[in-house]
């Protein structure tokens, strides 16, 4: 019971480190990128099939749980993960990052966001203390503070606004926080700026949670400059914290991501471009929807060892997913969580055997962005 | 190799009959429920899952396929077992069906039929001849002779002359059939009326085919319309040879159809009621997307061992389905067809038993249709 986090080994050459969470739900070792599972389903997705592809911390989404089917139904089926089968550790978000996402739909005051609903157009109210009160019902073992996370581009004077609030949020996610069974994180904001990450690093570090989001990244700035931030973020971070960089899960920024010292990740990309008949190869997207595939009886990914690679050739694929057949898009979904949850797997034995940069290396040589 | 059908026992009280259908792909018992994979897909399942619910023998359709993704690219694929990765028997249909609800969009001819493709509407041409070839591309273990099937209602004139073509078509299929490894069954026309269905089915025996169909049912006419035409017709077949009845799958006509002797049955119906939320229960069918559901945190059905019900709630599936999420339907497939593949097994068991009349009694004295 209750949540622990250990860094087991540290690499040498890069700030990447191999560490063990413990959770209320079990232990997971990190790096780890969690599969997004927005509406208590990971997209197509059984829970043994999540599991089974490699997937043991999953992430449910706040704001879409506690409009439908709503978190005290959910609090009645005996919390979320009963609710959706799934008995592994749960990851969820705040709610702030889809409300601030709804544009003209939401008003921010100084006590919370007013919103009207994206499915119904039904009037809400969040708060950080409602939106630490809807996690604690859907009972996550992660839950994370609500904070405003400021638009890519935006002006300083903004970015610094979304800063303070974010902390004066955050003191008061805490205050209202009490399931011992839930650890509470705290999100890092600041955009693209150096002064406004160590400010908020800063702040937050004195309410000392257990574990950081690095939020306002992978919003439409350039890679390089994610990267540039992390550099100069993750350095401000207490070492035996957990680090979770919030939205990121293309193969190469996760390997970038691990070698900055990040020990979380999460992301819809994976499973949404396989929706769109996007798959990941080991040499970078491939999109079997297109016609040059009607033909290839070879599997999606020859080094792949997933279900779909292990059953299934390229053209049958393609034409499960040009028939609009249910079929294609769980097979492609399958093949690209396991890809990516492969990957972290190697990531984090090529950590424990010292050879971490090397890996890194050899696989953004062979990978087309 | 090869097929051979035998009858292992027959019911004192009913028709009901107990037999092995073996084929090129292995064994099956009947009476058996084929599970519909239109498009080389049992909609939303793999292979592996429409076997775990009892699947046996699938059904595929020969108009799909043909149009998409074509049957000289499946035949390339090594076939349909291969390309779509089920290594069961196979039965495919001869397209007549779905050519002639084409309507407008199709011309009869002597010949054969001219019809436009529901896709694009690109210009095709089947007949006896193609229809088997197609099949033959495929590779399924039973294939179905082109016939002429008519509406209903219609003219005694319609019924006669669609019984006369499928006759001639009959012929020609089987002049052309080649592959030792596919059993052609043809296909018993003659719509409401004794005297036509006698006339086809002395047509048709006197072409020895190894199994036959009974088309022209389940096209709207009254249940009890359809079971006083088995009552006439079943009689008219060769007891040594297996008897299909197309299109049927509600769980009363499968105990109706057994009674009065039919061993193979094909539906739509348990995929497709599915896919709009409702399901099947002990007591009839539950729409499962009901407001009413939203709470319940029952299984589907309590007397139920699939998947679905081991593992989920109504209030689960409704919400999935509620929020468009795919796994939702995903498991009321997996529990209507276990329904009606463990309803088969039941029915099967009682026959074994010597008590099949007491068990379809009970089973449609509980039954809400």
């Amino acid at each position: 019971m209750g949540f622990k986090f250990s860094v087991l080994q540290t690499d040498n050459q890069t700030r990447a480190r191999l560490g063990l969470l413990e959770t209320t739900h079990g232990p997971v070792q990190t790096p780890v990128f969690m599969p997004v599972g927005t509406q208590a389903t990971v997209k197509t997705m059984t829970p043994e099939e999540v599991r089974s592809v490699g997937g043991r911390l999953i992430l449910s989404n706040t704001y879409h749980l506690y409009l439908r089917p709503g978190h005290e139904l959910i609090r009645g089926a005996g919390g979320l993960h009963r609710f959706m089968g799934w008995d592994g550790p749960i990851l969820t978000d705040s709610g702030g990052f889809q409300v601030f996402s709804l544009g003209p739909l939401r008003r921010v005051e100084e006590d919370g966001v007013r919103f009207r609903s994206h499915i119904d157009g039904s009037e809400h109210y969040f708060s950080p203390e409602k939106a630490v009160a809807v996690q604690e019902a859907l009972g996550s073992d992660i839950a994370m503070a609500f904070d405003e996370c400021a638009p890519y581009p935006c002006t300083y004077e903004q970015a610094r606004a979304a800063v303070e609030r974010t902390t004066r949020w955050a003191g008061r996610c805490l205050d209202a926080h009490r399931s011992p069974e839930q650890a509470l994180f705290g999100i890092v904001q600041g955009g693209v700026h150096r002064d406004l990450r160590e400010k908020s690093a800063c702040e937050l570090l004195e309410l000392n949670f257990p574990g950081y989001g690095i939020g306002g990244l992978s919003v439409g700035e350039p890679k390089e400059m994610m990267y540039a931030v992390l550099d100069f973020t993750v350095p401000l971070l207490p070492v035996d914290k957990p680090r979770y960089l919030m939205g990121v899960g293309s193969p190469d920024c996760l390997l970038e991501g691990v070698a900055r010292g990040v020990d979380m990740f999460d992301c819809v990309l994976p499973t949404r471009i396989a929706r769109n008949g996007t798959v990941f190869t080991r040499r970078g997207k491939l999109v079997v929807r297109n016609a040059e595939y009607a033909r290839d009886f070879r599997p999606l990914d020859g080094d792949c060892g997933c279900y779909t690679c292990r059953h299934f050739t390229r053209a049958y694929v393609r034409h499960l997913i040009k028939a609009g057949e249910i079929l294609g898009i769980r097979l492609t979904t399958i093949h690209n969580l396991y890809f990516v949850l492969r990957l972290m797997e190697n990531i984090r034995q090529a950590i424990r055997e010292g050879n971490f940069e090397q890996f890194r290396k050899k696989f953004l040589a062979g990978w087309q962005a």
